[in-house]
């Protein structure tokens, strides 16, 4: 049945790919033992795993003793928070995982321009004598803009190194959370220029409630869960054996694919803006441009009610969203939209498209017709 | 390849069963959906994900919404140390995990009795006017010790209900690490008098890194990790759906065989136990005979060198442990073996044989041959 589903919510959740799940089956069954325990079967999964997170270091650039496996992104960046003590920047259009976690401290939230992209200018503002953090996400959930990060971590290099100058120790760091935009762009560590970054292996085709967060060396973390010392006492608790085979695996097929996927994408979410903004003149797409994740797309259609227009597409067999997952059935205004200023009777009738492995030519070019068809139906219900 | 073993270390970990394999694979592909989506299959997947809490719930006599779905063990026990602000009282023989999370709290570790027993009257001693916290594992994972959990908890609903009487408001709860022991004994709250606690899938033949707590609806829980505000609010994080799936599988399976399994393990246990105090009077059974897992057999050989015993046992395919697996590499003496009195060169000599789905008369009969065969060739070897 799920088959006949298009789906274009790939920014909320992704399946499992079947080479991601070939690779994790060992670890639930035959190779299912304790990887702290002393005897050979043992130790051999011990040895999986440490490759599984070489290999995901490998993947962004990293050393593996850098890597502190978690539960997924929401843990990750609380980790990375919880490490800081002082005052924290962080963009108004970050996921509530992020702002919620600034909340915890003294902070301040800057302002998006209404493309959704943060400027170097605005941070720098921001910062005082007590910041100690800047967090910036990779790429927006919600509208698919890519942050200037290489120009944020020169910003956060050159306070770093002022502050030395003046014989400040006070230590500021840049995390991102790299949750979206894995597999469409770049995510070394070193050319992104950045101190921390989430990862999160549920949007990139692995398993769900699996994660990381990467620091630097120079980063002191402070461990949130405490116990029996895994992962080098930073996260205790029998590691996900399972979990990271997979991570490691939909990571290494993410970057593989990386430029060929990346392509394929826009070529098919330009198809697919070209089609929808061609039928809706008055259609406002949101984002930047030119610094958007290939398989993003997120278009507003005024006056239109996009909570019906979920449905009504569902009916349809098309899956799409309003915002983000996260905030969808609260039933309150996307706090992006709201950022980037987007008016209520726009704001209200967006739609997030976002593509990925399960979109090709066929099933994009018929969800154009199926959505075109249907904002017309509902435009000419509310007799606009 | 690994069917040739003898596992002897279910306290470890525990293989999935397949049963439960099947229950969480859907989620995985087809249902991949995030449970926060708004359109049907993605309601559907929220709907089965609350149907495997309801079935937790109701496994252990509990509300759903007084569950919290976790990442295992450590977390949960991490969360409930977390909403206590005051003084701590646990035993000295408790995992790492517990140990751990009360140190971060005003504590008293209190002394188990040469049995691996907790008493009350050891625990009333301790208990202050700022106590808010007592937390004793349901069974202790090294000597299978199962502790008098609901006389603890008539003492902790007293010093309660004596707080009440003078009018002082300070909560003091009782949490319980049940993450051994589950299938074996039973675990309705209600019936174990406890206010909270944490669970474990990975230990019941379910997967690794899933968790929950439970705490009763009397009890203020801190979220520890904060972000889109799922799990009320107390946990964030797209949820687990295979995990939470999976581990209601595994539970209601544990659940539906534990008098079968228990009186089953208990016979083979007890064979066991039998066979090797028989060819070696001198060795020395731990914990309770009477309260006692009915999988574990915690036994010392005097003066033998039991890490090298566990790599001879392993040369000839029997998998057994000499501790609990977290300490196991660290190459330090066992604190619990420590707590409860043995000395030196009993405890150094110590098997921790832990049975369960993997056993049975056959293999149970050959270890037993071969652990003597190995003990004996250890002790000539070493000239005794």
């Amino acid at each position: 049945m799920e088959t006949d589903f298009i789906y274009l919510d790939h920014a909320a959740a992704t399946p499992v790919d079947s080479r991601v799940l070939v690779a994790m089956q060992p670890y639930f069954s035959e190779q299912f033992y304790n990887p702290s325990s002393p005897y050979s079967p043992a130790i051999l999964v011990r040895r999986k795993y440490e490759e599984a997170k070489h290999s995901l270091a490998q993947n962004i650039g990293a050393k593996p003793d850098e890597i502190v496996m978690t539960a997924g992104a929401t843990e990750s960046i609380n980790l990375a928070f919880g490490s800081i003590s002082g005052h924290v920047v962080v963009p108004n259009i970050e996921h509530h995982a992020v702002l919620s976690a600034a909340k915890t401290h003294d902070h301040t939230i800057v302002a998006a321009d209404a493309r959704g992209m943060i400027s170097v200018e605005v941070l720098k503002e921001a910062i005082t004598p007590q910041t100690q953090l800047v967090s910036v996400a990779l790429a927006n959930n919600e509208l698919g803009t890519v942050q200037p990060l290489r120009d944020i971590a020169q910003l956060v290099k050159q306070t770093r190194q002022e502050r030395l100058a003046l014989g400040d120790s006070t230590p500021i760091y840049l995390h991102t959370d790299a949750s979206q935009g894995i597999g469409q762009v770049d995510c070394n560590v070193a050319r992104l220029g950045v101190d921390m970054m989430t990862m999160n292996a549920g949007k990139i085709y692995g398993p769900k409630q699996v994660g990381l967060l990467w620091a630097a060396s120079h980063v002191s973390l402070s461990p949130q869960i405490v116990g029996g010392g895994q992962e080098r006492g930073l996260r205790s608790g029998t590691e996900n054996v399972a979990g990271t085979v997979g991570f490691a695996k939909a990571l290494d097929l993410a970057c593989e694919h990386r430029k060929y996927e990346s392509e394929r994408l826009q070529e098919l979410r330009n198809s697919l803006q070209h089609k929808l903004t061609s039928a809706f003149p008055e259609a406002v797409v949101s984002g930047s441009p030119k610094h958007r994740l290939a398989g993003h797309l997120h278009i507003s259609f005024p006056n239109l009610d996009a909570e019906r227009m979920v449905f009504a597409l569902e009916g349809r067999n098309v899956l799409v969203a309003t915002g983000s997952a996260c905030a969808a059935n609260k039933g309150t205004r996307s706090h992006v939209l709201t950022a980037i200023g987007l008016v209520p009777e726009v704001a209200d009738g967006s739609l997030r498209l976002t593509l990925g492995h399960l979109s090709d030519k066929e099933n994009i070019n018929l969800a154009a017709e199926i959505i075109i068809e249907e904002v017309k139906r509902e435009y000419a219900r509310t007799a606009r």
